[in-house]
């Protein structure tokens, strides 16, 4: 197989590390700067770096870039892309960017399928990628238009790079759910450490402090995007939360146990229910 | 050293077989409850059951009993302690409990220091307690009225059973430091998992749905009363997370890229400031 990575970042340069580890295909590499083409050919994650004459033979062109900069490139390369090539792209919004990339896809023949790899790191870059970063993940597809084989096609690349649980949504699931399970913690890391005693928690700390705040480390361009262009469901979340909190705050504020403990062990039952 | 450990739940349980595995004390249980104390004699975490007769020969009283539980038993049991006996709690909470127990050991001629180990799991009790719990964690001690020399004992203890930094502070402020650094996350993991989207997350979620929800599973009981009896630095912190919250808000629903950039970016200075 011949496959296209678009965007040689930590998701875009770990699918180059598994596709190279776990399959046998030809890895080509585009990216906007060019250290991480030169490192990932120092270190074998491509084979070399991709050109319009390697997205023309690309059986498979995964978009590892922002939302937004995936659809432009789709748009803009569309008329090299040939009819039997998939395109998946690895965005953490699927509800705008699906449509578009279906369009787009419709028009010139080939096929578009939505694809969000859950993993990651709270470092970015193609410096932290790794091969076995999908080991055990869960994998999102979003088949959009997709015809069933191209659909099956990614979800056994999933399984072969090693991804655990393959789930398939529609854009708005994947959006309302992934609000939930990765915008969400985003939110709350950052609001956290913008406390005045965050500064402060060396000596005082444990793992709680350590886990609610591991990816306040955030690329704020990134996430700036993701979160503005998933806004409702990620306002609603963020409503919820807030409305969570001020049941335990007046629990805590009218300071009956009784009461707060019977708020608190809502908390035991959820997680118990769901075997965490 | 006689040592005699009361209270043999997670935390008191690891300190007794952290102390029967890094020095070579001998130690006592008392537990409620005789299961954990049966239990606790059987893999050699303790080598007798306490009685009135080890309270009186003890050189060391930890108390791993909730909080106000382990005054009442200090100040039932006040007259049993000698005055060479140091008594050290390991409570959450400092500013209600130091004080009481400062009194009690004035009164009765033994010594009180105040002792928070930052370390814990999502379970509880004597089952999950293990000797290398502390390795690498943060020892808070609160010197209260203790001579030096007693200060000294203990954080020497602290350093021989794996602790990495040993910090010292007052009951309010480890109290200021203890709503934001533990008791916060544990309020928004509550929190989080109340979402309706919470049951469905399998499938959907990756390591940030899994770090902030892993202690919601929460022993409401204990935390119900560790929350109330710290009730104003943590309605404080609350406060101060929901205000953020609704700052990172704000900047979603305007949708101004360059403007929630800039407030999320905050996020990623503090953490690397601290070097995280």
């Amino acid at each position: 197989m011949n496959v296209v990575v678009v965007g040689l970042g930590i998701i875009g340069g770990s699918m180059a590390k598994a596709i190279k580890k776990y399959t046998d295909s030809r890895v080509y590499g585009i990216n906007r700067s060019p250290l991480p083409l030169q490192k990932a050919m120092e270190c074998g994650a491509i084979d070399e770096i991709g050109s319009d004459d390697t997205l023309r033979t690309a059986d498979l062109i995964i978009m590892g870039t922002y939302p937004d900069a995936a659809v432009d490139f789709v748009r803009n390369n569309a008329n090299k892309i040939n009819q039997n090539c998939i395109v998946i792209d690895t965005s953490g919004i699927k509800s705008k960017i699906c449509p578009q990339m279906t369009e787009i896809a419709n028009q010139y023949g080939f096929t578009f399928v939505g694809f969000h790899p859950m993993a990651g790191k709270e470092k970015n870059g193609f410096d932290v990628s790794e091969a076995d970063l999908f080991l055990g993940a869960n994998a999102i597809i979003i088949p959009c238009d997709a015809p069933h084989s191209a659909v099956d096609k990614v979800a056994n690349l999933a399984k072969k790079l090693g991804f655990g649980t393959v789930v398939f949504a529609t854009p708005e699931e994947h959006d309302r759910m992934i609000a939930f399970t990765s915008q969400l913690p985003h939110v709350i890391a950052c609001a956290y450490v913008f406390s005045p005693n965050c500064v402060k928690h060396k000596g005082f700390s444990g793992g709680s402090y350590r886990d609610v705040s591991r990816v306040a480390n955030i690329n704020a361009e990134l996430w700036s995007e993701l979160f503005i262009e998933n806004k409702q469901p990620l306002l609603s979340e963020i409503d919820t939360l807030i409305a969570n909190l001020n049941e335990i705050r007046e629990g805590i504020e009218k300071g009956d146990r009784e009461n707060l403990s019977a708020i608190l062990h809502k908390g035991k039952v959820i997680k118990e229910a769901l075997g965490e």
